[in-house]
């Protein structure tokens, strides 16, 4: 039997899916399972999106441009002016959902063996993406108790190797939320010109910025014409994450005709969801302010119900529709596989992400869960309280291994 | 401003899309253009494939499992048993078009650095994904003068390394039409057993076999369990190929299993593209009689009136939809570029694929073009005569340089 590749082995299995199958495991076992692990969101997709494909007018489902559709990177290229980024059409390459756009990247701008710097915690596929193109991820560490900031400028400086060729953000940020300020934004902007690097950044949940917090694209950085590459997708916006539609957008020109031709070697992105994506730019203010309105509810929900949890600490993020928490347990992993093994709440239990793969290269995280808040008000109450219950019974928590010593030592 | 890689450099463009731009140059000059260069059949869709997407009924289009629905690999694996090909629904992994199947399969097996065979001429982004994979090409040189039959075993094996980990076929094939016989599969086969290699079967067109040639699959091949990898999509079958909806199917756990990571990081293929092609799998058999006879009646066509042509040469092939011609030229992508810049035939004029595009190590194929018959039998007729007449004119044709000789030495 012939051996699999060595990538192949070290590709790691999605810290978001790993549990899978022990939550399909309690449900066959007639236990309800609340998933908070991934983030694929209730809210119903776009209408235009929907009607797009109910309405879809063609005999041939054919192939695209390689680029995608002109019609869609136009109606892009207008989209992207009405949030003051600048791009013309040419400057975007449709792809099979941001993933490949990722993929795409980092074909393109780095060699196998080259590196890239991300802050961690981070979207965990970035390792994986970096694993299947031989790039290797250093990873500069970010932490819960300043609310996931920048690190110090000094923390990448450090890490810069002459295999150096590239930086990636998650602006807001997944997992964290967090959305990077100004002054955040040109201290990695100055770092990137200095060492003439590529800059990544992944800005799929740019329309989900609250508390007036301001956004601000790589796009919108002076002197990054060159360097700055925007990783876009449709899924979470319009919540159609089955569509698989994202873009590349720079306006580096040699880098778009190079990523081309990795593009032209897989034909098209697909034909449906990039009708699909087209429709949903033109969805209704309503539409968008009603899901706006109902992450940003779900927000405050969740990080004031996690907060009030005894030794949960959940800072409070700006963006996206994920939180990152610290429990008072010693290895969050072993305690989310316990709730879905061992625990239930009058029936129920909950799936949570691991934190700690969200991290690489440190120790840290093995504390912390990420939660997706991407499900109604009420099962997100029945899973926090799961949560909570769960702290409760878990012998393995800070609190009940204190007591259970305190009760061994009288 | 940052270097792009050196395997973007190395990225070959598309030698089926890079006279395209000359093609959208003449038809801004008012020149029809006769597209036979990319299978992009006019054929229209399965009904059962656009009904569905029409009746598209859900609210919200979800992320699904990264393996593929269940409901389609169930769906597949009957279409597989009725094709005498027995698989279970978990051999198969939905991909993103047959494409992504490739570039997981060459991921899993192959590292970087590490050799594959292919026959030549082969399918020319089995070249792209290669590159894109750091995996070595090796090709083994096929000939339009046998009608592109297997290789002597002998030529394998003489360029077997300890690098080389795997042999691509792609059977019917693409672009010569060849339908391999049970011979030569086992051929095949008992030299992968030998080395233990993987072997890629690329499938796609199975449905299109003509003359009652039999075709057999590498899954049909005894001892093969843990090599075999069969490449498919519905694209081709069921005249969709902008779904972008494949599989890789193999009995290989361990390598299904691998490949899987991969799948997951690129979270899930196209949602729509997968409910389409689960219904497309119920196309009637009037519909696939239609699209078969369709085929036949053009290949029939499209053969001998190339070989009507003076100094053309076409072998009979008896499968798939493309032909390779051996023209009267020295270099047919000269040839093929005066088509569309100099010459037109009552206005029109036709675009092929340079056939060398399809060899690599070689010199062969300088003289050979592939074209697809995947337009209607007039449009194909116009196309014909357009490179009858453009043979006629063409001043560097074999004939007319040595007329032009003759009459410089009178």
């Amino acid at each position: 039997m012939p051996k699999i590749s060595k990538r192949g082995t070290l590709m790691p299995n999605s810290p978001i899916r790993k549990l899978v199958p022990l939550a399909e495991e309690a449900e066959r076992k007639g236990k309800n399972i609340i998933r908070l692990n991934i983030g694929q969101p209730d809210i119903p997709t776009s209408d235009k999106a929907l009607a797009a494909i109910r309405n879809l007018n063609v005999q041939v489902i054919e192939y695209s441009h390689s680029a995608g559709m002109e019609s869609l990177r136009r109606k892009m290229a207008e989209y992207y002016s009405r949030h003051k980024i600048d791009v013309s059409y040419e400057d975007i390459l449709i792809t099979t959902g941001g993933s490949e756009a990722i993929t795409l990247t980092l074909l393109t701008c780095l060699n196998a063996d080259d590196e890239i710097l991300v802050p961690e915690p981070f979207y965990a596929n970035y390792y994986s993406f970096a694993t299947s193109t031989d790039v290797k991820v250093v990873a500069i560490s970010s932490h819960i108790e300043d609310g996931f900031r920048l690190p110090p400028i000094e923390d990448f400086e450090k890490k810069i190797t002459d295999k150096t060729r590239g930086i990636i953000i998650c602006n807001p940020n997944n997992p964290t939320g967090h959305v990077y300020s100004r002054q955040e934004l040109e201290q990695i902007r100055d770092l990137v010109l200095k060492y003439d690097l590529f800059l990544l950044s992944d800005e799929v949940y740019r329309e989900f910025v609250y508390d007036d917090e301001e956004f601000i694209s790589i796009m919108n950085l002076e002197g990054l014409e060159n360097n700055a590459i925007l990783i876009d997708s449709l899924s979470k916006r319009y919540s159609a994450t089955g569509l698989r539609t994202g873009a590349l957008v720079t306006k580096n020109k040699q880098l778009r005709d190079t990523a081309l031709k990795f593009c032209q070697a897989r034909l098209s992105p697909p034909y449906v969801g990039q009708v699909a994506g087209e429709a949903a730019l033109d969805s209704s203010d309503q539409y968008m302010d009603y899901v706006f309105n109902e992450y940003l509810t779900r927000r405050n929900f969740v990080v004031e119900t996690l907060n009030k949890i005894p030794g949960v600490y959940c800072p409070k993020p700006k963006g996206a529709f994920y939180v990152m928490a610290k429990l008072p347990v010693d290895d969050a992993e072993k305690f989310a596989m316990w709730m879905l093994e061992e625990f239930d709440y009058n029936g129920s239990s909950v799936m949570v992400a691991p934190g700690a793969g969200f991290y690489t290269e440190s120790n840290l995280g093995k504390q912390e869960i990420r939660i997706a808040y991407v499900i109604n008000l009420e099962k997100l109450a029945l899973g926090l309280k799961c949560l909570e219950k769960a702290l409760e019974a878990y012998p393995y928590s800070i609190k009940n291994i204190k007591e259970n010593q305190k009760a061994f030592l009288k």
